[in-house]
């Protein structure tokens, strides 16, 4: 299976998991909702920094 | 390997596949650079618009 783990990135640097085995990622003005393979959803005030699916990682960072 | 493939859909939604086998995504003010696991890269005025990981899909749509 190929879904990723989202992180939240602070201005420091330190990554926190925010949601494992994520399948959709659907953003809008508001922000992003994730939901992973065992139907968990999360909606975060975040955009999406950066995404690395080969290591199964997707970087978020706070909108404002 | 978890790569996935980048579309482009129009008002439409007919989908144009853009790039294969896409490891890293990178949103910017401008748009979106995609890089695949033979190091091609494309840049585009593109938002995310939704990712389906598990699926390999990943839709963006055109800024503007």
């Amino acid at each position: 299976m190929c879904e990723a783990n989202v992180y939240l990135v602070d201005e420091t640097g330190k990554e926190e998991l925010i949601l494992d085995s994520v399948d959709k990622v659907i953003p809008d003005e508001n922000g992003i909702t994730l939901e992973n393979i065992y139907s968990e959803r999360k909606t975060l005030r975040a955009r999406i920094k950066l995404m690395e699916l080969v290591e199964h990682r997707i970087i978020l960072e706070n909108l404002d």
